[in-house]
């Protein structure tokens, strides 16, 4: 049965009282002061692939909209993440690929730097978790492959995220010397750029979603952009937290330091 | 620098050495018995996903093969785990999607009966972890995407698979009330198979790379599965062994059972 447009927008908002990554006892921890040095770090570092994936995820979708409008709308996330276009060319000799210049990337990399990480290490990702690099790699995929309502839907965890966020920046500057609006600049930027997106991302969904199946589809993508994102958590807590196991060429504590040599 | 053959089939042997998931605690647990009924049913129904996506990965590397020959040695891994081609035509009122009938998916079925748990909710793999089917996907992607050497290099666990192979026989035989010749006919068919094949990879592998470049690639293709393996065996332990945190809409103990509504 088709649902309303009422009820359609209240059974996928209840997605995320059930299944958003705030319920993680990692994010709890996190938020409440009680993650050490190292677990902030792999946090911050293993999180930067999921930042990184983002445009390119956006780009995929972006490819495949015949719509211009939507292509316009849909652009600035790009640009939120990396940066505003500009004349200044490609830089070669930029270590990060880029990525430290401006928007959302460099400043989750301010972020990293604050905690103590090297830029360029955060940037090349070779101490990631496997595992958040197969969710992160399975959310861009669902994006390229899946129908243009799927991959839309599934963007639609920014409905729940200012809470996150304002948690996130309360908890941090609370309990951690690191935290300054200067460091948690890229979630700041974030309670303003995700409703603007999410409002237009919701409105597309509740239009479009106009059967059952393909009311169903959404709900089926928002749910995989849960566990994409519950999944990572997952991983970082199994390997950093206290008595967890760090999988085989994942980042240690003491690798990747400002001021160290990088391996 | 190239290295000669001997140095570089001595390279790709120490990656089992280091990372082969015969190292990870969870099998160390399930083999000497300290693994619940639960934890066993979650590993069989977690490890399904896996056996399943195998003759897709095989099917997406024969599927870039021009050379008849490789095409026709790389099938037998097909009728490995799909079983024979026979003129029964396809079953349509087969709940298991006709992985009940024969060949290593089957026998794994079997596997899972034994532990109690029904074949067309192992089938269904909607109990499965999505940090499982992230891993699995990113293998099946990986063989269909990368160069033809690296999708071969992939399969050179099976290097290291007849001794977990042995290990996990004597080791659930010595342990567990439902292990029996029968039920266990899908490791015993490996200790002939898996050799086999990697005979024909290896050699591939072997071969093919000869430059330092290509051999590196390989190298790196063994280390990924290597991190394919082993991501799911973090996820099944993060999820199910004593103290784990089952994520939202993964399997629950209880569910899937024999004679049970699949929920």
């Amino acid at each position: 049965m088709t649902l309303s447009r009422e009820a359609f927008e209240a059974r996928l908002r209840a997605i995320g009282a059930e299944r958003y990554h705030d319920r993680h006892p990692f994010h709890q921890r996190l938020h409440s002061g009680g993650c050490g040095e190292d677990e902030l770090r792999a946090w911050v570092l293993n999180r930067y692939c999921y930042q990184a994936a983002i445009p390119r995820k956006d780009a995929a979708l972006i490819a495949r909209c015949a719509d211009p409008a939507l292509r316009r709308a849909w652009r600035r996330r790009l640009e939120d993440h990396d940066g505003p276009t500009n004349d200044d060319g490609w830089s070669t000799n930029d270590a990060t690929g880029g990525a430290s210049a401006v928007g959302g990337l460099a400043r989750w990399l301010r972020l990293a730097e604050a905690v103590g990480l090297d830029q360029r290490y955060v940037a090349s990702e070779v101490g990631a978790l496997p595992a958040v690099r197969f969710a992160v790699e399975a959310y861009v995929r669902f994006v390229a492959e899946r129908s243009l309502l799927e991959a839309v839907a599934s963007s639609l965890t920014e409905l729940f995220a200012p809470k996150i966020h304002r948690e996130r920046i309360a908890g941090l500057l609370a309990h951690y010397a690191f935290a300054t609006d200067e460091t948690l600049a890229y979630f700041s930027h974030r309670l303003t750029e995700a409703p603007r997106d999410v409002a237009f991302g919701l409105d597309y969904v509740l239009t479009c979603a106009d059967t059952a199946e393909r009311q169903e589809a959404a709900v089926n993508a928002l749910i995989f952009k849960t566990e994409v994102l519950w999944a990572q958590l997952d991983a970082i807590q199994a390997a950093y937290a206290p008595g967890g196991a760090i999988p085989p060429g994942a980042w240690r504590p003491g690798q990747g330091l400002i001021g160290e040599a990088t391996r």
